[in-house]
């Protein structure tokens, strides 16, 4: 991959349980998150049931959009874990037992005093020519195949398996932000934001009101840019003007 | 719309902040539960940018992939809120002041003594042939075209638009569920749910395993039908299995 400025990811939650409402899912927040800090751009992230079809679909539009493609959720060991499955026909290569997740499964077990049955057997089951990504938490490997990184649905496997895949990612520019909370409503600023936004296309603005209760609204402005000096100014200039129309701000 | 046993509904949540993880989206979580108590199947959460082509492409995408869409954000009136412009380019119609919305807005505005500025005239903009749906909180209305509804991105303010278009759809059959709480390991139990779920169609299982700490992990197995007495019946060979191979649960 040639070095760029900006590098772009897509997260694909595989999940009837999260489709359904029951599991609010948190772990696409947590990758996002960790996207912004290494200067990656999450373009999209999709929620999808699982549906072998459906994720062969997803995948193959998601990497090829993308830089980066993470899925979580579904790689277990039940008759619903079809991830690795729909993964291996979306790249059409075959699934095949992999010595080195089949070895650390069978010494997990073995350590844990329970049976190395078959069905477990199947966590071992890998896309060909796929890169194991560590389970430091219950064994059972992720994997990496091209620009798709496939982790656990639990977060805390998920988080282990993002640590370690940080590693085999291209770091795009920083971009550096600031972010003022404002008493006021949108209609209130937003000509000053628009013209701020404007004048400058270095700069990004985004403008998120709030509304818990009668008495706790505003808004929280978003600066953003790859070049702090245009933050400086952009945020002078928003202060000066949040003072000069007696508007609280912090 | 002919009446079916099935709806299915996408969401489509816009906003930058989503994605960069500043903001944890609770909007589609509260929508999907929502569906799935008047037993409409909601097939995917997409989360997109605030930009003008990908909602474009999005939105003609799941409408018509699916009985229903909701959007989320970008209806507010700073130069970021670009969804109602979108939804017109998607559906090829025009951007129109709408009379009602103008009223309402005119109204709120001045009995709570701000001004009605052009910038919150842009909230008055509404796709033509739209209905609108009441925002009891703030005023500026959410709308209804053909079958996708645009809700605000502030959940509060979504949760009233929400509540104000249930009457607009369609009720599928209701799903009913079990859900038991296993003290095992999804291994353990993987092949029973298997043949379970293999020897009767009318039902569907999903096994999600938690694992909080080392002495607090399990399985969450749900068992969904739209006929209580397979549910019942699945419940009871799971219950006996479990009991037989001295798992708790509850």
């Amino acid at each position: 991959m040639i070095k760029k400025e900006k590098y772009s990811a897509a997260i694909l939650v595989i999940g009837d349980e999260i489709l359904s409402g029951r599991t609010q899912d948190t772990n696409s927040n947590f990758i996002a998150k960790e996207m912004e800090i290494i200067g990656i751009d999450t373009s999209q992230i999709r929620v999808i049931p699982d549906e072998k079809n459906t994720i062969i679909e997803s995948v193959n539009e998601l990497r090829v959009k993308n830089d980066y493609l993470f899925t979580t959720g579904g790689i277990g060991p039940t008759h619903d874990d079809i991830t690795a499955d729909s993964i291996a026909e979306a790249f059409r290569v075959d699934l095949e037992i992999n010595l080195e997740a089949y070895e650390t499964l069978k010494k997990y077990y073995e350590k844990i005093g329970s049976e190395f049955n078959d069905i477990r057997q199947r966590m071992a089951r890998i896309p060909k020519g796929a890169t194991l990504i560590e389970n430091s938490i219950s064994a059972a490997p992720g994997f990496k195949i091209e620009n798709v990184f496939v982790f656990a649905g639990i977060p805390k496997i998920m988080k282990a398996m993002l640590s370690n895949s940080i590693k085999h990612l291209n770091k795009g520019k920083l971009i550096h932000s600031i972010s003022v909370k404002i008493d006021a409503v949108e209609g209130d600023i937003a000509k000053l934001l628009k013209s701020l936004n404007d004048e400058n296309e270095n700069i990004k603005i985004g403008s998120y009101p709030f509304f818990n209760s009668k008495n706790d609204f505003g808004v929280n402005v978003v600066i953003k840019s790859i070049d702090k000096e245009f933050l400086i100014l952009a945020e002078e200039k928003l202060k000066n003007y949040l003072s000069k129309n007696s508007f609280n701000y912090k």
